[in-house]
Formats: structure tokens, C-alpha cells, sequence
């Protein structure tokens, strides 16, 4: 009880800015993950290409040896994505994996202070560094599966033609990646600006400051022109009600949550 | 009039999985990354390092030696973020610029059809392959503060306390990223399944299918305790209606569109 795992800090991950806001916690690193649609991706492709290269995947932390560890226990990274032959064929042909790096950012709110440099997001923010593998083991592969499909919308796994058929297990990529390091950034709160220009009566009758909350929007639900099931199912209809208002409510709450102490004026 | 410039393909820039929703439009392209609140930006750290790093970036294409140049015309990209000493020494530090990759991506829609294996996103996404370079021109630097400030809220920076003072333009730091290619992956339309699928009634008369439109929303603005300006100034309500609508439109036309060909069974 009340142990908290964190990563450790490398001079790759650890961050220099405004570190009251860095996290090294797993539980906070990982929900930032799981809660993304999409993750960037980066890898080197060779020594011929001076560019990394970025693809967006999804992707959502697990773990297939303690299915139940929670979200704050060490955990894996499993990516189903647009995966381009080059990313399978790098981690397919290394050894010791493919080294990598997975990022996510969420916007929370426009920080609209006095004067442009003091303008901020409220944000959550993660990287991870570690080494891709191609998963090969069919029942793990066959459970990350579910685990990716229900990050999407939870318990839909079950309620779709499933298990996939032989051709479609064959057909899909998993990387899981053996996380090495990773870093979190959360800023919330409000503005803050310098005593100079809270001083300057022109500049504060004039600028409006404030903070307009940003949060992601589920749309009601549109049937395809093939679909037969008369009602939108509650699991669908739960999911998109219960993700609006967790993401509006994070959105207004973050936006009133007090700043730290050196950043009053 | 007519003309559509293109990046050219190479082999580290070109999309090989279904590459019917692939663009090298630069005007496609441009206006992914423009609309993107948040960039995301990789760079190699260095041999010492087997990581790539990823940094979530503030950014805007835009041309100062034609500030009145087209969307679909060859633009810089300027950066300004959450910038680490470490990137800004390698750009420093580098005669032809630090080679980076930045990339975009926006979920429009949950596509969910019968099989988890055909479950999909509608989604824009773009990357772009330069060198980062510091910009060092006073004027230059100016001009780009203004372009990424207005890109966060249009107009907020004449509404603002401007020009920066000395002391903040020289806190303040941009990349110039010299743009070598890009490219852009637009998904649109609706659900997509195999023949085999559809013939399944015991599948088809219990699977819900369609599409759950995304979009990212704006909310009521919330002014701060030290604010002092009554109403929220028009420039901000039009842009959180406006966003609002332009958002909520794409998703729900986006899952209204038709299919290619070659994905209707």
C-alpha cells in the first residue's frame, strides 16, 4: 500500500523545464498512454536516412504475464498501427529489439495570459523509450489483440465477430515493447503572468486573461447503411456519455486547479 | 491557377499501406500540421544515445520572405515549445541543421465494423522531414512569435501585451525547419467489411456497425480572478463557435463520405 514505482531518470528522459510539472510515476506515465487514440512512434531507420521517422499507432499498456497488474505496476507497450513494413522489418531483425520512442499529448485548455511569451496549455504529456518486439506467441498475440481493440471502446472486443480467423492473425502485427525508461509532463492550473505587467492598468483593462478548457467530443453514433441491429447498444452509447463528461469535467477542473507557489505573482 | 505543387517521393517519406489515402500535396499537408494544436517533434539525441526523442512542440508553417504565401505553397515550419536545452544545442551546434521528423495526427471517427481486424479510425495525419535551425533575425523572430501565437488563438496577438521586451525575446527561442518532404494520410467514409462478414447473419443481426464521430471542442471561456475586462471579447467567442462547428462538421461529414472502390464488398 501506497508504494509508488517510478522510472528511472537517464539523461534521455528527465526533464529540465519547469520540472514541478515532471512525473516519473508509472500510474500517471501509463494512464497518459492508455488514454491516447493515437501514440507517435519514433525510430532511427538506418544509417543512410538522417531522419527519424514518426508513424502514429495505437497502442495500450498490459501486461500478458500478470493480466491483472494495475496501472501503476510495471507494464508493457503493445502497438497495432499503421505499421509501415519498415518499422516490422527493423524490429523483426534485431536481436535485442528495435529502440524506440512513444509519445503522447493531450490538450487541456489555451492559457491566455497578458502578454504572448506567458501563454501556455494546460496539457498532460508522456514519452517512453524501450525496445520493440514482434510478438510471435499466438495466445499473446491473440490477448493484446483484445486488449488494443477494447482501448478503442471498451468491451467491444466481445461484442464483434470474433476470434479473428487464420487469415487475420496472420495479417496482424503486434510490437511489444520493453519499456526502458519514460517521463510525464502535467501542467493545470491557470494564468500567471509577470508583476510588471499585472501593475500596467493599459495592459489589464485591455487583455482579457483566462483559460478556454479543451477537451475531446464523442459524436452520437451513425449506423452504417449495412448495419442491421435496430438500437445503438448501451455499451456504445455508456461508453460515449461516460468519456464526454470525464473529458469535460478533467478539461473545467484543470483550468481551476491552483498554480504552484513560484508561479503566483 | 490549377497548379499542385507535390513533395517528392523518397523512400523514407513514402506511404506503402493503403496508398489511396495518401497525399504529397503540400497544401493537404501544410493544413494538417497548421490545424494541430500540438506537434510532435523527433530528433536524434546522439551515438551516445539508442533512443530517438519525440518533444511535443507548438508550430506553424509559414514564409517570411513571402508572409502573403498560399497554404499549398512551399512554407517553413516554425517551432516554438516546450524546448529542451538538448535540442536547441543540436540545432545550435549544427551547421546544415538538425535533421527532425514532425508529425501530426487527428482522430476523426471510430470506424467500427464487424471484425475487430476491420475496425478502423477516420484520421488525418502528416509528417515532415527538414533541418531545424535556430532563427537568430530579430524581425524574423517577431514575425514567427506572431504566427504561433495567432495559431493558438487567432488574433490573440495584437489583443495582447506586445512586442515581447527584450528580456522575453531573448527567452524566447524558434526553429526554422527547411522543409526536405512530407507526406499526409487521410481516412474518410464509413465501415468496411469482408463479403464473408456480411453473409453471417448470426454476425450481422448482433453486431452494431457505423461510425462514432471524434472532434476536439472549445469550452465556455473562464475568465481568471485577476481579470478585469467584463465580457469575453468577440475575437475569442467567434473562435471557440467557429472551432466548434468546423470540428463537429468535419467528423460527421467525414463518415458520410464514400468509400473507394476497393473497400466496398
Amino acid at each position: 500500500m501506497g508504494r509508488t514505482l517510478t522510472y528511472p531518470k537517464r539523461s534521455s528522459n528527465t526533464v529540465n523545464r519547469y520540472n514541478h510539472r515532471a512525473t516519473y510515476d508509472l500510474g500517471a506515465i501509463h494512464s497518459i498512454i492508455n488514454s491516447s487514440q493515437v501514440l507517435h512512434v519514433s525510430f532511427s531507420p538506418g544509417p543512410e536516412d538522417p531522419f527519424p521517422a514518426i508513424i502514429p499507432m495505437i497502442g495500450q499498456m498490459g501486461s500478458f504475464e500478470y493480466p491483472s497488474a494495475d496501472i501503476d505496476e510495471p507494464l508493457e507497450c503493445y502497438l497495432h498501427g499503421y505499421v509501415s513494413s519498415r518499422i516490422m522489418n527493423l524490429a523483426r531483425g534485431s536481436q535485442e529489439g528495435l529502440p524506440i520512442c512513444i509519445a503522447a499529448s493531450k490538450v487541456d485548455g489555451l492559457i491566455l495570459s497578458l502578454t504572448p511569451n506567458s501563454h501556455s496549455y494546460n496539457y498532460r504529456s508522456a514519452i517512453l523509450h524501450g525496445y520493440a518486439h514482434l510478438v510471435t506467441d499466438e495466445a499473446e498475440k491473440l490477448w493484446a489483440m483484445e486488449l488494443v481493440t477494447n482501448s478503442v471502446l471498451q468491451d467491444r472486443w466481445k461484442h464483434s465477430r470474433v476470434p479473428p480467423d487464420r487469415a487475420e492473425m496472420s495479417s496482424t502485427v503486434i510490437l511489444k515493447v520493453k519499456v526502458v525508461d519514460g517521463s510525464g509532463k502535467i501542467r493545470d492550473g491557470g494564468v500567471s503572468d509577470e508583476k510588471k505587467d499585472y501593475a500596467n492598468e493599459e495592459v489589464t483593462n485591455r487583455v482579457w486573461t483566462g483559460v478556454v478548457p479543451v477537451y475531446e467530443t464523442f459524436g452520437a453514433p451513425i449506423p452504417s447503411a449495412q448495419n442491421k441491429v435496430a438500437e445503438v447498444p448501451d455499451y456504445i452509447t455508456d461508453f460515449v456519455e461516460n468519456k464526454n463528461d470525464e473529458n469535460r469535467t478533467y478539461a473545467k477542473e484543470a483550468a481551476q486547479v491552483t498554480l504552484p507557489k513560484e508561479e503566483q505573482h
